[in-house]
């Protein structure tokens, strides 16, 4: 199996289609002097905390679809599925620093581990102050008595959300970082994964998932789950995706959400509407309220099939964050 | 080969998917007596002219995701692939008069012209003026010299906006349909598909795309296109899509254009940005001023791979109405 794409040099995806980010949008995106990180052109804003990110290529519009106006400030960008160096998470420090400090939230990887770590001591040594979170939102990944084996998936989505609301809301460093740990402390995910998705300069399936099977609790790059189960129809899908997510404890009936459905790349969208009015469905009988839902593909492995579900319980506070003026690509509130 | 779906029973698909949208978006969309018909909770407003689309479901975001502020104000939504009945274009007519009158802004599709042209003359026994714009901005589907046999791709997303921003500015009804008309007029598009899609109701691919190959020219729904060649590198895909749009000679140097580059479904969105430089950097070389660009999934085929291109030559009427701020699922602009 070899898929049709839309490349040139499947070598050099990455790099093409950063000409297209920047080329599309130039009101978000301002390259910088690595060719790897870009940044939104506004930035650094002085007295601001600067907010970076990064991650593999291929999770479109993660991670460079959220830098924008109250979002990400500065990217650092990887080869499909695999982490940015720590140069390029250094320069996205760089980039975004405007004498308050820099949040680095990403997600839990041992490259973007090492990587982001590195960074933090190069950029320390630069006079620039970093502090991270570390998103690890997957219940699938690990049992929560070792949380800090978790991935993260795609409720960075919703703590890069909360993190540069409250950096544009003026908070000061340890202000963000504590908003962006609590949006993640609040969080949960899970994912379904249905079929395969091929890395352009691999050409082959990444994994295997049979006809007629689904596998529950894969991870954004094919990591294994939970368990390869039959096919169910959307209604039992979202039982099976929310009971792990319930079972956490910390979304109890009274509780107000936000809900973030993403499919997988080629999941068609009317597939995750008629998924999440499944979600929905539930979360009502439970007693969950729904602040805010966003479903489409926020956080994507290629062309992969499937879904991924995100929660955050939210609070006054985050609820605020949430609800904050957005503009990036992947992600636009008025 | 049949898909792994994430669906309950494959001939409900568009009615739980409506259950989706309206639990996941009540600020966007509201229910009416139809079951086909979804509109905007503020319609219909006093004064202002009501936006009409409608079409056959799989192609979502279009039709229903353009349901917003300043665009569609109520849409009549098909099975997949099908036109709505002339029942649910008679509702949405109703639905979204308030009194100045109605413009349906729709695609040249056999079932569609029929449908509406029914629903057109029920809604005058009711007392509605109704007045349509079909959009036939497919070039590959006829020359141009029968451009009234030509479809409407893509290109409708750029009518509605550009009808929805002119009824929204106090534009009269006829002030409206030319404003709409002026839009299609100056609009071309081209598809490529990569692969085909699978109707959950039929469970076979619709038609065959051999690895390798790409179909120049095929509709939204497979219809065929204008050749079969091997599949071509992003830079020479552009190529050979961009010529029988030039050809048509309104896109001449010194041109304002928008850009508008769909997924066809399935694509991921990093192979849209890579295509995207290539056109970019085209048109470039022509001295065609790109004034807004959109890359993403706006007018998709189920999972088809494959990627549209639509162009709009502005004026200045069409680029303020362009630029107007819209708020819907397909697009938002602060």
């Amino acid at each position: 199996m070899k898929l049709n794409r839309i490349i040139n040099d499947p070598d050099l995806v990455v790099e093409d289609a950063i000409e297209g980010y920047v080329a599309a949008h130039p009101e978000l995106f301002a390259k910088t002097d690595h060719e790897r990180v870009l940044k939104y052109p506004a930035i650094p804003q002085k007295g601001k905390v600067g907010i970076v990110t990064g991650g593999g290529s291929g999770h479109e519009p993660a991670f460079l679809g959220y830098v924008g106006k109250n979002m990400v400030d500065a990217v650092a960008i990887g080869e499909i599925f695999s982490s940015p160096t720590a140069g390029a998470f250094l320069d996205a420090m760089k980039a975004s620093d405007g004498g308050a400090g820099v949040a680095c939230l990403y997600g839990n990887y041992a490259g973007d581990n090492m990587n982001v770590k590195m960074a933090v001591k190069k950029a320390a040594a630069a006079g620039i102050t970093v502090k991270t979170v570390v998103a690890n939102d997957d219940v699938a990944s690990a049992p929560i008595t070792e949380r800090e084996k978790r991935r993260g998936v795609a409720g960075e989505i919703l703590m890069w959300k909360v993190g540069g609301a409250a950096a544009a809301a003026g908070y000061d460093l340890d202000g963000v970082i504590a908003a962006a740990q609590k949006a993640i402390d609040n969080c949960r995910s899970i994912g379904v994964g249905l079929s395969s998705c091929i890395i352009p300069a691999v050409g082959h399936p990444n994994f295997n998932i049979d006809n007629g099977m689904m596998e529950v609790g894969i991870g954004h790059h094919g990591e294994p789950g939970i368990n390869v189960v039959p096919l169910q129809p959307a209604k039992e899908m979202a039982h099976t995706m929310l009971e792990p997510i319930l079972k956490e404890g910390i979304f109890e009936a009274g509780s107000e959400v936000v809900v973030l459905v993403s499919g997988l790349g080629a999941t068609p969208t009317m597939e995750l509407y008629i998924y999440y009015a499944e979600v929905d469905r539930i979360l009502k009988e439970k007693g969950v309220k729904v602040h805010r839902s966003y479903v489409g593909n926020y956080f994507t492995s290629l062309e992969m099939m499937g879904v991924t579900l995100s929660m955050m319980k939210l609070d006054d506070e985050l609820k605020k964050l949430v609800d904050a003026p957005v503009h990036s690509l992947g992600m636009v509130q008025g």
